[in-house]
């Protein structure tokens, strides 16, 4: 057993990101990705793990760089002749794409567990390293907005998140448990880092599985958060349209003030440079450098950056 | 209710030809093509009728004439990242051609039936006309060969049919029951139409259906064949090398003969006019014309050709 291990946690496209650039800097015993599953859906009979699938495609260098999210030399033929059937045509599912949906769902109606169906797809993708779900139980994110309670991919994708956002709800999370990975890292780990995700419907989910919050409050390993929040905006995704219809600025500090005292340290963009004196104050040990990942030298930079800085933390007393 | 009516049974690629010929020349409401399902298969958790599929193509006019067989337009991008994923690869199946089976795989989990997800697809297509399965039962061919049993793709696609052919068990026919739309039309057919399929493997299924063999040879309708073999070969498939594997020459005689005297009339090719003479002699009533359909005109004047001359035969007494 290494005495070093990386538990990070990680939702979709800034969790992939981030999650390539452990991969370049960890070995594969020293590193488990954990991955929000509470934005997996049942889509035409297929298991689509949106979130799972981004993080493996981007470790594997599978994912589309350009389009910023999917396979890399993705095709659109499925979906074509979808439309031309008049099937529903609001969820894109690539030509390339649909060889994991497809895999994964044989795999699962074969009574496999998500976490057993993501180590088959990670090794059929050349993944050394740990990548794991949250759990194996179908939790649900339920997004209340003002139009009511929508299903997490009516609203962020068929409704391209246009209604107010209000809150989110965790269905079926009282009876979920932690993945095996999850488990076993929250008791090995000597660094947890959170990933530049959505806090509210990436992160969240992961830490609202009965026992995690616990778990890590009981965890001596540091606890490092990477801001999703880059110049008062989130790099991707809908982070900022929904801090401010819960009436919050969109800013690392409110981000910080979301997590409290799970975080220990917090890494923000030197864009966001003003708010180290108020981070400071509220108790964080602050690193700030440039956070915005574009290719894999800085994903690997930023990686070892959050590596030095968690490491060179002390030990924390329970939070 | 109109007074003709024809029900026309169908296997795959001669069997799509032959139906879309048949569309062209009658309206929806006087045919129903009832196609063979021994050959279907659960692949990757995907639900595939390979000869349903061929028939509904054909008709919708969106089957690749070029290759044969398949959706028109085609790409394999799926085919290619399973390939890269280590997944099985044997059986093809094009990025268009999901569209079919994730639609089908998914109203089957649903709780539809066979019929009625047919029903959907051909609606789905633009289709008009009644494309039925012989069965919503699950019956499936398993090919007898000098290597032993073998599934039926797993023979005819995964082994390409290299193993010689000693037969073929349906298995669970005997539990099966006719559509209802192969009920019904059995009830009011005014001609039954062979169409130039493997008799072994595409039409002897929905011959098997307990009932239907009954039922045919109940009916006052003529019973037309169009024969499978031209020239001493197969248009296409594996029909020869079967027949010669089991000890018969190759030939419309052999054919006939394994149809017996469920057929009245036999269509055949003027390459074979040689056989007019014994199939006449054997008591058959044959028409000689080009049976080898290569595009749409062809296949509307056999499907004429055929259809004159099913109403030309006498009504039959008991077969």
């Amino acid at each position: 057993m290494s005495e070093r291990f990386v538990l990070a946690l990680a939702g979709g496209v800034g969790g992939g990101k981030f999650a390539r650039g452990l991969t370049a800097v960890l070995p594969p015993d020293e590193l488990a990705v954990v991955v929000n599953t509470a934005d997996d859906f049942l889509h035409l009979g297929l298991h689509v793990c949106p979130d799972i699938d981004s993080v493996l495609y981007a470790i594997a260098d599978l994912n589309d760089t350009e389009r910023g999210w999917g396979h890399a030399g993705e095709t659109w033929n499925f979906m074509d002749t979808l439309r031309r059937l008049g099937a529903a045509d609001w969820f894109q599912l690539g030509d390339r794409d649909l060889a994991t949906h497809v895999l994964r769902t044989e795999a699962l109606a074969a009574g496999q567990s998500l976490s057993e169906v993501t180590v088959m797809l990670a090794e059929r993708m050349g993944i050394k390293h740990t990548v794991a779900p949250m759990t194996d139980h179908a939790v649900r994110s339920i997004v209340e907005t003002d139009e009511g309670a929508l299903a997490f991919q009516d609203y962020f994708v068929r409704r391209q998140c246009q209604p107010a956002f209000r809150g989110v709800a965790f269905q079926n999370i009282a009876s979920a448990t932690a993945s095996a990975a999850l488990g076993e890292a929250l008791k090995t780990a000597t660094a947890i880092l959170i990933a530049p995700s959505n806090p509210f419907v990436s992160i969240d989910p992961i830490l609202s599985v009965p026992d995690v919050r616990d778990s890590i409050r009981r965890s001596h390993a540091p606890v490092v958060a990477v801001s999703p929040i880059v110049g008062g905006a989130a790099i991707k995704g809908p982070l900022a349209k929904m801090m401010r219809e819960l009436g919050l600025e969109p800013s690392t500090l409110e981000v910080a003030r979301h997590y409290g005292a799970l975080a220990n340290g917090w890494i923000i963009d030197a864009s966001d440079r003003d708010s180290l004196p108020t981070l400071e104050a509220m108790g964080f040990r602050v690193l700030v450098t440039n956070t915005i990942m574009r290719n894999t030298e800085d994903k690997a930079r930023l990686a070892r950056e959050a590596l030095d800085f968690a490491l060179e933390l002390p030990q924390q007393p329970l939070r």
